[in-house]
């Protein structure tokens, strides 16, 4: 740590976009004195306007920039996810020295972060990964943090990370994590939780706009409404400003002239492609994905419009406004708790199979702050793994499960009531489809496993016995294959090449 | 082609699971004689048991297999996917000539295959693969079959082929599908509709049983009905009679005794998977992927169901029952025709982007006899798709426009009951949000856009603007922020490394 001008400097960032300059920014404002390194003069430009009178140096050359900074140094890249990542590392290994640290603090698949882990402790050299939420007020100010990986190394980074975190409670937002890749697992789905949260919104918008008909400044004020109470978070903070931001120069809002197709950049994609691997149901953030892309199709939602008519809005008729709005509060008050639980979830296994050793109310205790889906209800959470760190689903907890048995009529309504309507509510339905079916001791999944069975003699399980079965179900054979219904040895059949023959 | 006992084998077989077995005594019974590898004798013993009488021989012993091949050989894997096919092309290799023929008929992934293939050409060799769908039955009496990749090596097995394929017309249910791992992708997409479908079908005895309170004869009866009609379908074929199958020595069905834990093998998962990398929403498929992994949760759900309790089913209080049958009809159709849609517009994307040159109507034709997804259903593909080979998606077709509207009110109705009535209909609701919001001109999307450059500075667009753009939202500087609103330059804004800031 330093106060004036440095001759060497305490920590390098690689990458100076928004998110690096700004956590520089806020590094040297905790008097650390910091070094950036891009190719792009402009951004060292920005960087030396931005940081004017603090201990802060850009350079464009990255020799110059290694030997500005302390040994051991320590130096984050901040880059685009994927192979600019590999070549960053390739360029800078040969300049480090052992026992250099080097942190990515982007968005990298977490199994690129496994891969580099293993290659840079190989070469002598102190990696982790780490996840950064706060988008640049946060970076800026205080983001919240889930590094993971070199448990030493991230000690020696600790007090630097922990000046510069969001607070909660005079706690940081920051903490270890787990190893291997564990925190970039934990910042995806983290993301993944993100895009479930931000597609709920938007229904939310779509219900009270088309559903119930409600102008911006209705539909701002629910939304202002919600963030004063138990709905509080950040993306319903920013949804209320968006609803009061003008387009320059013009009454309407800003919002009205956006065009409607979602961007994506991949780690709500990843989110839902890891865990259906791991075989967890995560139904609203595949959902969130799947909207996301279906939004892109402009021209061919254009097209299937003309096709097919849009009947008059049938949720206002059904209720009243109040009632409407209280029902509504009650649906997303339920689907925002369904989206975290399915991301809980996910943590939950992903911890067991990739042995990460994840400390859930940790997790929830640092999205708290700083982060895109901090939220009053993060505390609930933060209390449930309090309580019982083994929690193994979040709708298990007597807490949610109590305000959770309330919102389920009112949300049966608006979904009920959106789908009579004709109003696409996705997200929503498939979180409600997701409560209705884990509550169910009783699913029809059995008439699957009996048609795998019949066309591919799969096998099933029979309730209340051990092994696995198969039957000729073909019924021209119908006697003699009632006879054979026997038990298979359930070694024999495992033993058995299972020939892939759907 | 030989009719009696050969000194050499007109092609081999390696794996004699169920698969195996069947195909090889399909080609038999059409005059080829064929030879099988297996490590397991037992499997060699029910060959020349099936096959007495016919021209197939069986070996334990590989060289002595491929010794028994008429050169250039035609060699077929039917293995596990994964791990096993690399090492059993690996024990191969050396015992094959230049110019020998290998397919692998097994579900690989298509990336699999993609680098199989490479490797296999430079070593002088032919290789395709290609999907057989069909089940045991399909293998033994007609499958249809997805060959992709060595359009020669195709060529020469075209004639054995088509003599075992499935029939629809008199035409053999094979064609050549594309270049590279054009076939295993379309088989892999064939199971991911494959997946949907079956997923609808248990949602439709779900509603039946537990909304309008049928028993299983009902059940059974409705499912036969529909398979009568426009509903026609190998999957329902099989469905009726899976309620019409008692458990052994009672008076029961079977299916009551099955445990409602579904299975999968992963190419449902692979479809969900790769349509994400496509920017392809197939979010029915996706919700089939996500409830049999939700099926698995056996013993949390029985813990969930004691904490949620069950309202008493309302569909049936909602409706009569004639009208509830005949709008479930509509929404078992509408739903399978979106199913298909989805499955079809990836085939579509993934043709232009893996440059398959897929003919979506050759695809649909073969499908139409000997898969498990075949039905009544894929002659209206065919013809849309045939009529219009460039056709953009499926729900533009006219004529499937004109069934679609009409079956869309009966949907919403069954829908939102279930939805009131507790009752999960997650396919049913996924189909119908999918098209509730593809017909949608206007989309909430416009708000996610927002909110993404309002934390994350990702920039957005305007509706008839060119360009991207970026604001600064918060609040407090908003009058300064409404000058800055301005236009960025597209072409710097994409060079500007783009920082994951999430």
């Amino acid at each position: 740590m330093m106060s004036a001008t440095p001759t060497k400097y305490s920590f390098g960032m690689i990458g100076l976009g928004t998110m690096g300059r700004n956590l520089l920014l806020n590094l040297a404002d905790h008097n650390v004195g910091v070094a950036g390194y891009d190719k792009d003069p402009g951004k060292i430009t920005l960087l030396a306007e931005e940081g004017a009178g603090k201990p802060v140096q850009g350079f464009t050359d990255l020799t110059q920039f290694i030997d500005s900074i302390q040994t051991p140094r320590s130096i984050m890249l901040l880059v685009p996810a994927g192979k600019i990542v590999d070549s960053v590392i390739e360029e800078l290994r040969p300049l480090l020295a052992p026992g250099d640290i080097v942190i990515d603090g982007g968005n990298s698949h977490f199994s690129d972060t496994t891969r580099r882990a293993a290659v840079l402790r190989e070469a002598g050299f102190h990696f982790f990964g780490m996840g950064i939420s706060g988008g640049e007020e946060g970076a800026r100010f205080g983001p919240s943090m889930m590094p993971g990986g070199d448990k030493l190394a991230y000690q020696v980074m600790q007090p630097m990370f922990e000046a510069i975190a969001a607070r909660v409670n005079d706690e940081p937002c920051v903490t270890y994590i787990g190893p291997g890749a564990a925190g970039h697992f934990v910042k995806m789905v983290h993301n993944g939780i993100e895009y479930g949260l931000m597609q709920l919104i938007a229904e939310t918008y779509e219900v009270m706009k088309r559903g119930a008909g409600l102008d911006n400044a209705a539909i701002g004020e629910v939304f202002a409404q919600w963030n004063a109470g138990r709905l509080q978070s950040f993306l319903l903070d920013i949804t209320k400003d968006i609803f009061a931001f003008r387009a320059p120069h013009t009454d309407h809002l800003l919002l009205d002239d956006i065009k409607d197709e979602a961007r994506s950049k991949g780690t709500g994609m990843w989110t839902s492609q890891v865990a259906m691997e791991l075989e967890v149901p995560v139904p609203t953030i595949d959902t969130a994905v799947a909207m996301r892309n279906l939004s892109k199709y402009k021209g061919l939602r254009e097209q299937l419009a003309t096709l097919y008519s849009n009947p008059a809005p049938a949720t206002s008729a059904a209720m009243e406004r109040g009632a409407f709005l209280s029902n509504l509060e009650q649906a997303f008050y339920f689907s925002m708790v369904v989206t975290y639980a399915q991301g809980m979830h996910l943590l939950a296994k992903a911890s067991a199979a990739y042995e990460y050793n994840l400390q859930l109310a940790d997790i929830a205790k640092i999205w708290r702050g700083g982060c895109i889906i901090r939220s009053s209800f993060l505390n609930d959470i933060f209390n449930a793994y309090q309580q019982n760190p083994g929690l193994e689903h979040l709708l298990l907890d007597a807490q949610v499960a109590a305000v959770v048995n309330e919102a389920v009529p009112g949300t049966r309504q608006i979904v009920a009531a959106a789908v009579a309507g004709g109003i696409s509510l996705p997200a929503y339905a498939a979180s409600l489809s997701y409560f209705e079916s884990f509550r169910s001791a009783r699913l029809p999944s059995n008439l699957i496993q009996a048609q795998r069975d019949y066309f591919g003699a799969h096998t099933y399980e029979l309730i209340g016995h051990e092994g696995v079965f198969h039957t000729q179900w073909t019924p021209v054979h119908e006697d003699a294959a009632n006879k054979q219904s026997v038990q298979e040895d359930p070694e024999k059949r495992t033993e058995e090449p299972v020939i892939p023959n759907k």
